[in-house]
């Protein structure tokens, strides 16, 4: 496998755009549609937020034949707590991305991201969508990019190649995300595309399995979304065999690709977490299980102390070995080891005396490192996030004034 | 009921004493003692951190006996996380105190609360133990409330009196917390006393009951702490008709008497939380049980997203919205109406035209109160919070250095 320039275009058959509709501020891009030529077999996961967006239920639907062939985003406005109003909204996205494009409605996906709770307007929204549509190309995977961040300050792109029954299969992913970033099951927004043949039921396990090690490690603030979701399109051009058995080797190559696209975006995510100065890294090792592995790390990387103190650079080693307390995992807090990067904090749960300048050094490194070692089996899981900040507080007193 | 004046000294026979020890800065008192002439009935609820101070072990062995005389409290140090030696520690300090006041060591419960991971300095806190004990008094709350401060910026302090059976009872508490607030059965540090005459059974039944109404309902930042306990000793000297039975009418007046101390408390250290400039309250009402409500309450008063809008002043309800959604709780958010005070923001769980100055005015009251109304059933549910601040990630990126 190898990385390679460009994003959601890189794999063959794929066009995208993103304009400006004034659906943000002015002079920022907010509209985006991604296309491919030929209908792709594809696969979503989204929010378990009980409140969810209207795009949710239409995407579930539309994805019930395992197949589409666009994905319409726009940022802004999340479509979210609109009602009835909001689902015939979203509808009428999908709707107007089918005609321009003379495809199904059916085989369109949709996507929103921004405010909750206000009506969605739709004018701009459907001037954008043809502009978009009008001018979809092969370069245009960085403007869409751009399109579907909101509080972002990095737009997320990565490609990959892997050979595959002798042909090369491409991937090429956007995402963004930045605050209200807690997935659960899903994830921010994540578009993948893929010139590999592959079944839709493969496609569907490979997302949900990629995904819980991925974007579902990411926290910035605990907060889970109402329009989380990931979505992947694979349109078959690079003519590989056909990957249709979870237990193949050509399965798990191409898994193993798609597993560093999500961990590479989901990392930017929380590098990009929303006033962030620094993403913190927890590796949970030698646990009992994967599910201990995770949970304690995950209640790591949420814990406001402890993210505070990883932006104040205070080597509060305590607040890790308590997060991990009170994560609801089963451990022995007694036989519990903790690293800062190379130092080593804490032995047996107990603190070490240890060089307060190698700690600072460990503390201003991005990411941070936090290993957490539980010396009673052999299951590890990292988990990523970012420090809590004085902009984060700022940036989250303003949001929608 | 009516409150009155004093703490934990104000039901008949018991005496404190807080004390400066030279554990915390330098001008602060660290080390507390509150003592009954008589051997109390006696009951706790403690932190469920599976990371915890050894103090939480030795009082549930030293309560076995649902007895007690002796609370003795240090601050600036948990003594959490030190192993072997943090036991021996813990049990020295139950020794001094019991040696000092001719009772035994078994009556005598211990608490911590401070930096996690370091040695106790006992030779202080041994001076600190003697100090306290040679000036027990009846007027020793204030100095017993201060010694168990560490963030905190105001004492927590309340009294109350019921006649119970032709008897005056009085109940008497004390509180600290401030961070590392989100308990969890149990509390940051509460003690209370009261004269009342009363079984170990109900004491330990009532305050379980009474604590998930008040101190477990209340978060400052989601983070559970190793320490949490709230202790009650009950001397008898009131003389009222025993209370031994949970149903009758003396146990629902005396517990209506623990709710309101109890709750007092706990409102006052959410208001107090690591650098709060307003507490919140959420009421969740009309929900189908009252586990829906509790969760959902719990969910919204620890949102870093809702925090910091609340403290930006951005009637920003999508985020409470969005809060309630992934609670975990059960129920429909196209039925749910949400309220900043006095101002309808939403109906039905889509947004109203809202008067952005009154939204504005409830926004900048302290407590904010946020209410949601599911219209589902008859159970209600309040918690308690406060806003996320530019001075909450300063106050923890430097707590230890």
């Amino acid at each position: 496998m190898k990385t390679i320039a460009g994003s959601i275009t890189a794999p063959q058959g794929f066009l995208a755009q993103g304009v400006e509709a004034a659906i943000k501020k002015a002079d920022r891009k907010d509209v985006a549609i991604i296309y491919s030529t030929r209908k792709c077999n594809a696969a979503g996961v989204f929010t378990t937020n009980k409140v969810r967006a209207a795009c949710i239920d239409i995407n579930l639907a539309h994805l019930q034949d395992g197949q589409a062939q666009a994905i319409v985003v726009n940022s802004g406005n999340a479509n979210a707590c609109t009602g009835k109003q909001g689902q015939e909204d979203a509808l009428a996205m999908a709707t107007a991305v089918a005609d321009l494009l003379n495809i199904s409605p059916q085989d369109v996906l949709v996507a929103s991201t921004g405010v909750i709770g206000v009506k969605m307007p739709m004018d701009r929204i459907g001037k954008g969508i043809q502009a978009a549509a009008a001018s979809l190309s092969e370069t245009g995977g960085p403007n869409a990019a751009q399109a579907i961040m909101t509080t972002d300050l990095i737009n997320k792109e990565i490609a990959v190649e892997v050979v595959i029954g002798g042909k090369t299969v491409r991937i090429g992913a956007i995402a963004k995300g930045s605050g209200m970033i807690h997935p659960n099951m899903a994830t921010m927004l994540g578009f993948i595309t893929t010139d590999a043949m592959i079944s839709s039921d493969c496609l569907a396990k490979m997302l949900r399995d990629s995904c819980d090690r991925s974007f579902n490690m990411v926290s910035v603030d605990r907060d889970t979304s109402t329009n989380d979701m990931l979505l992947i399109l694979a349109n078959g051009l690079a003519g590989n065999p056909v990957i249709d058995d979870a237990k193949s080797e050509d399965y798990r190559v191409f898994k193993e690709a798609l597993d560093y696209v999500n961990v590479s975006l989901a990392k930017m995510v929380a590098r990009d977490g929303e006033g962030a100065t620094r993403a913190i890294e927890v590796q949970v090792i030698n646990a009992d299980s994967y599910d201990t592995a995770r949970v304690i790390a995950r209640s790591i990387t949420t814990s406001n102390l402890t993210k505070a103190a990883v932006f104040g650079a205070d080597a509060n080693w305590g607040r890790i070995l308590a997060a991990a307390g009170y994560s609801g995992a089963d451990f022995d807090p007694q036989r519990v080891d903790i690293y800062l990067g190379l130092e080593k904090m804490a032995e047996d749960g107990m603190g070490l005396v240890f060089d307060e300048e190698r700690a600072l050094e460990e503390l201003k490194k991005d990411p941070v490192l936090i290993k957490v070692d539980l010396k009673s089996g052999g299951h590890n899981a990292t988990a990523w996030g970012c420090d809590l900040t004085y902009d984060y507080v700022k940036i989250n007193g303003s949001y929608r004034t």
